[in-house]
């Protein structure tokens, strides 16, 4: 749902080219690289449920792999969570709100989302 | 006001003694934490005020002074909102916005005010 | 010439709907993500250009937009870079440079463009 | 022992109201944050001691828990030692050792049990 | 292979003593750094091998280790790649290419030894 | 001082080949990387000394460079900084101290000669 969540966002509040990355503010949002964190999360996911069929022999080669996705995941929603929030905190402003009075908490669950998403091994949460 | 309002978080939301530096979550969340760097973004604001009192002479060594101090209200200034997304975004449940409907609003203008502390050098956004 | 460097890059290769932001590899490699970084230099540079038009007055406030304006210019031409090494180091294999013998040379173009447009204060090199 | 260790240096030196984060120096010097960070690698070494009896099943939920878990102690063990190194090295002046000579010792000592408090899940170390 | 490869760039391109840490660019260029992280990733793919060894009894105290020893893997094997990266694109002019017109096919090579020292706990590898 | 006070660290201490660069611990601790980083502060202090005779003209080019070598400098003085404190909290053994009971103050001075490398652009204090 992260990944859908953050789409509807997008929908809603209608961004110009834009990217959340900094606080300068630049004046460039752009919730598409929050998007691709989200589907990143989903490929780690994805990879972490099939780890026994590319790996079928346990051992050291498996558990590297296991770990280095839990970074990757880890590293992504945690990014991912940053990024919605340079979005919520400096391009969102009273004036979207007013206008979208739901809007915060939509963006409250699109958190949530994405510590569900790094709790857990949930493609549902995530996608 | 930034200060004020996370201490005004801090008293509406009564936290338990906890700490809001990880997503785990380790059901450590204090807001004493965001409120230290608050503090260090206005102990900044008040050494680049002083900083041509406390280095008459233009240079170098003043150049540094007001170069890393300006750093460290980045630094912190980033610190602070990232411990108050944490605290937003994992702590604060439907069940607290239900109780305080007023919550994603506290929490949004605190986001305003740490972005206002970085983008200038006004004590008042700061404390 | 650095963001248009990227879109040949881009162009030449033919990158599937991918992004450079990991060495798992998780098979998302997208240079959008490195153009975004690129813009992003660039509205620095031209922050930085203007900044005497935006802040009439010498002073703190003016030297704490313009160190902040360089702090994110380094950052992201950082984050740029890093990006185009995972797409060069880990995307592109001998079969592509068999197929475009000139790649090589590109990227190395592209990396010292990025050095450049750290190292000065130059629209030219950005763009 | 590392969070009763760091309980005893704070009473021995008496610090006044700060803390560790910053070499600016910024004069704020506050060993709870240490204190925090080690209470949460305690909280982390009883939820890997804990983890077969919250995730009584094998397999990649559980295998993702204690990624984790192990991840936020590496981390806040981390933050814990520089914070203290940032006492130790900007705080602790050539006077409060001659008038405490055991206090390189007893920080040296904390080190030692930080690292022992990454090294293993060992309760008695980190407490 | 790895450390290897990097010992065979170092004696062919002849730096003088130099690092690269940084772009500044400040003239320090030692691939002598980027060789000890390549040693540190094939210290930790020993520790690995060594695991069962060094912990005969599996359970929480193991998988500690493990997880801190690709942990470790992970962050060199990065430093390594950037290090790389600012001698590639910082140090190696035109002028260098032009003399050793392989340079870039080593580079490269080096760049996915780096990866495959990464994804897999492989001695050949690394060394 | 800082350079010569590492380099007196070195011989007294008699290290093996080793790197200062985890905590794994990986046994591999070398001061040569304390070293570097030290001299990197004494370039970027000779740097900053030099500006207005490279760059003569006042501006946003001059501008630019003071910056980036400043950050550079306290990147490369806290890396110095956390060197030396791995060093010092995990090769340095009670057996050391009992012979080199001076070890402690050693290593403390050091810290307060990077601290001192931060805080001014003064190359007696960084060489």
């Amino acid at each position: 749902m992260l990944y859908n969540f953050l789409a509807a966002l997008d929908k809603k509040v209608g961004f110009e080219q834009a990217e959340a990355h900094c606080d300068v503010p630049c004046g460039i949002y752009d919730p598409h690289v929050a998007q691709i964190d989200a589907l990143t999360v989903v490929r780690m996911i994805d990879l972490i449920t099939d780890l026994e069929k590319n790996f079928p022999q346990a051992g050291a080669a498996r558990n590297n792999a296991e770990i280095r996705y839990t970074l990757v995941k880890e590293e992504h929603a945690e990014k991912c969570k940053r990024e919605i929030r340079v979005i919520w905190g400096d391009y969102i402003k009273p004036a979207h709100i007013e206008k979208y009075p739901q809007l915060h908490i939509l963006v409250h669950k699109i958190m949530s989302l994405g510590s569900k998403a790094r709790q857990n091994v949930d493609r549902e949460a995530a996608v």
